[in-house]
């Protein structure tokens, strides 16, 4: 029950905080026979590693993963999978003139509420970090999931009010190829450069952006998710609205199927060589919680990075009164580019488990 | 780890489809010494039910609960609590028709790549009727909260395009009070109004429309949800989403965040005589995945009834080819109205489990 | 977390007390396609029923199952199946004078302290007939585990200090044959006419006897059980000690293992036409908290019943002070021939969920 | 669902093979505000550590434990708790002959049949080295008891057929104390002496023991365990029985209850100056699965060592035919001694968990 971990058959608990020893991760439940190395892991910790490019926070850290378990020969034996990464580059003292000062749109204020105490050395828990270990595991899923031809990317699709213009058409493939190409990750390389001024001009204001990232999986076959409470789409949100930043999350037309009619939002059923198929997918790939075998769409709306060098109202705790504060530091502007391969570890993650889950629905 | 139960301390596993003996619910985890009877579980169900105004179903069921266990002397024992709704007035012969032709938008493809076999009558488990289990379970999970102080209440925020225009700074018990009402459930008896105008149009087009309903909780404490993956944010997200036809679900500003900068977003920290207050809430009562202490908000986009008279594409899973149907039968043109005590249900479920385990935060 | 479900695939939630409406159960996780009617639970039931013999209590109880959901043209469906006994013949008055008198063996203190209120009528839900429910989903593990050629059956070992002589080499069958021949469930016809003439005796003296059950599993295949919290052995003790008057648990050996030698207890192995097998069965059928393939062997030592009509020393909850009570009703004198049904209800719905948990080990 | 984790509020992760890098445990769900050092663990680590003695296995590991996260300030955070032990005399190449041949009473063969795949080194994750993890987080468990004033101590009872003879009246504190005093872990210390010789017997003889181990938890307040399936005795039976090489639970009475009448088993309940009390203890301070008051008091029984030097028939499983194995190596030729730390932890992380969950039982 405790809230470290998350899926069912394929599971991980993940530990850690910003300023400590290190963080890292428990996978327990996947399957033994499946090839891994630490290679595969750290090309997915590289992705979401800060200092990647000029508009990603200076904080150095090269995020080397070990696995220290469950593995033999390079394939998986079905025990424990545990993953760590050591942190390097923690300057703590930075975060001293904070101690009392709880930051506006950070969970300062919240983890003292439950816990009564806090590490408040870079968010301890609730900083960017802890997302470390759910992207290494999201790795081993994501393997798991390559095994039966299932493909998870994401890219931004709007950043600082730049909405990309994506090609009908292009495939998941050309999609992160293209997203890959620039530092904000987005496909539409034309977008990605006003998306990147727009950046630079809100760091310069001592400001920050918000922005939208879409996640799809294809390959995905019919049949995934568990009726009436663990449905691929609940269990989806779950994922996307439990990393921090995240306001919204939308399936398929989201929050358009609000003002569509039943004619239009409704997907025609069509006969095809391998069975029915759907003629558009406003559904997003799932209907009644289950998957259809189209690809699953999910869009996450981020808000813009709390950590911003502006002055801003607080409270301090210890007298009880008013001041500002101005956060200094190593900040991302803008959280989406770095949210991406985190938000594509949590659809894997989903997923796996529901691949196997799907074992058990028939005798 | 099967589908059918929601919730870890306060724990519901709900069971029945539309057209079998009947729905209940089992409630466990309920703590003992709670005043419960029939007519507080009976007061929410009406409010569920269909047939209550001319623009829902016309199935008469009169949903009669019954409390089978789980109480003595009119106060919970810590038993489980056992709830149970006959189906009375399930016109079966009415989808034998369908039995074949999966409908467009509808889990009937879905269930049967799933399990292989499904029980095609009134869409079996995937049928809004599964929703009793959830809003009787949701009753008891309101009755603890409200002796708690806290208060759950939704409306319809947005129909068929038509958008209500809510008095800022009217509370949490007024805006309840207006949506109670008038049928379509929006505290703006004016937008009311041309909400019902909307669907009346689109019935008579032998079509459906889409809305937005909002849900929010007031007199939350502060510290509720469980980091990094039980928390409060994503619960809710993953207890609305997984309401049949939910497309998406937003928190405070939503996916408004996308487009605000940091400056905008962060709520500033005041002090206050009770400890530090936020100016606004564009949070939405969450920061970090922990309650903040302000109202908890949510919004869900919900699509139109996927069941229309028009014609619609599908295909005759006999005979493998492309076929045409009209749904008849007695369903609502819209869905917001029905919803709103659903999803009120599910958010009372999701904070009557984080209020018990915050008691085992602290030592 | 609440502690009325068991199982995590297969999973069960029971509800209902003694004195209640009914009991009952809800099934969760059990594969689409299994073939199942009411008659087959009801032939479980029927074993465990009160009244069938001299010995048993002499509460009438025709405890007909009704199925609720989960089937659809004799066949389930993969959605929850609801299971229901109505409670007909419960005379609460008889409990009346016990209401603020604790009996000796019984739980009535635990409730209190644990809950603060109880349903004293005849127990409530510390009373055997909770176990109704249990038995219902057993039958279901069961069809599912007799699909897979797994058969689970048990039969008295020794009652009253009786013990009997069972024939080496007798397959289960037979045994379970011969066990349900007599009042006592025991497959040796002498030791059981003595066990009978034992429970007279006492019964005439006021008092109860207890005794040894045997629950064996065969057919069972190599591989089930999950290292290493959720071992077959493990999952094994939990579900039998969990069961009421049960005091210890014994796998295989059993406390006899504690004086043996590493040379006697290791089971040597053998080549054979389809791999490796044991000579002998110390192990009880499992290594490591996984399955080998031999006979699963399970032992429970049962505590005699504590309703007894002799006096006992009690306290008077509402003065405080020092009283005697003497149980009248309707109790059966010893409790193993009825907890047969119970224990491999248990042991069937432990192998069901590692049945279905195997199939998510390998990829 | 995946086995590597146990209790539900306080939850732990564990991780790590025999001769992988290291082994490990992430505790969640420890409450914020404990006390919490390196020492601390360390302490309980030493007593469970090899090397100890003249009897133990020579394998010598200085086993140090690392908090890697989860405290700050000597003070737990609410965060999960990962500790890490490195392996470091880990002789990998002895087991290479055993590769191919599984070593009887041991988990070779059934890990195979489970996952397909093993690490053969020192048995992988079947090694008694895994139970690292346990004990680090059982102390972490028993600090939190003991600020209940809670106490879990255990000691050897009967060692290859020799019977410690208890003092009757001698508290637990005592009987901790004198255990700790000799290398066989028995407070009898005349016991312990014809223990040892024993021993020393049978590991000339190439052989090994078996023996019983008592654990006792004094000071656990009434209501603690969750009906009907999370009661008190079946998590504790679960968790003994989980501990490899344990054959056999006894909870009180135990198997002699088998052999008692009820007016001999039942406790008889008197009045005392803080509530009703018992005069004896054979429900051993469980009665409905709910703690009494009284002390709790778990036997188990404990199989001989499994590696032993006499010759033993096996398989070799790549020519499939008969061979014989002497297993060489640094083995203790007795379990019990150093069992008893590892069921003390046992007994504390189901006594944690339970403490935490009766948090919930009243409104």
């Amino acid at each position: 029950m405790a809230g470290n971990s998350f899926g069912t058959v394929f599971r991980i608990t993940t530990w850690g905080e910003s300023h400590g020893s290190g963080v890292g991760v428990v996978v327990d439940g996947c399957p033994a026979g499946l090839a891994l190395s630490e290679e595969v892991v750290q090309g997915e910790l590289d992705r979401r590693r800060p200092g990647q490019s000029s508009i990603s926070t200076q904080r150095k850290e090269e995020d080397r993963v070990e696995i220290l378990s469950g593995t033999f020969d390079g394939v998986t034996t079905g025990t424990p999978i545990s993953m760590l990464v050591w942190n390097r580059d923690a300057k703590s003292s930075a975060y001293d003139a904070l101690r009392d000062r709880p930051r506006p749109g950070h969970a300062d204020l919240t983890y003292l509420a439950r816990y009564g105490v806090r590490d408040h050395r870079g968010g301890g828990r609730a900083s960017a970090r802890e997302t470390v270990g759910r992207v290494a595991a999201g790795a081993v899923a994501k393997r798991l999931l390559a095994e039966r031809g299932i493909l998870v990317a994401g890219y931004v699709l709007e950043l600082g009010g730049v909405r990309a213009d994506l090609l009908e058409g292009l495939d998941l493939s050309a999609l992160r190829e293209g997203a890959e190409k620039n530092p904000v990750r987005c496909p539409d390389q034309i977008a990605a450069a006003k998306m990147v001024r727009a950046i630079e001009a809100a760091r310069e204001a001592g400001d920050s952006l918000g922005g939208i990232a879409e996640i799809v999986a294809v390959g995905v076959p019919p049949g995934l998710g568990e009726p009436v409470f663990d449905k691929l789409d609940g269990d989806l949100a779950r994922a996307l609205m439990g990393i921090g930043a995240v306001k919204a999350v939308e399936i398929g037309a989201g929050v358009e199927a609000a003002r569509m009619r039943g004619s239009d939002m409704n997907d025609p059923i069509l006969p095809g060589p391998e069975g029915p198929r759907f003629e558009t997918n406003n559904a997003g790939g799932i209907l009644g919680g289950i998957s259809t075998g189209a690809p699953i769409v999910c869009r996450i709306a981020v808000k813009p990075t709390p950590s911003i060098s502006r002055p801003q109202r607080t409270v301090d705790l210890s007298r009880g009164e008013a001041v500002e504060i101005e956060i200094k530091g190593r900040h991302d502007p803008v959280i989406p580019p770095r949210i991406v391969p985190v938000a594509e570890a949590m659809v894997a993650l989903v997923l796996a488990d529901h691949l196997l889950r799907l074992r058990a629905a028939r005798i």
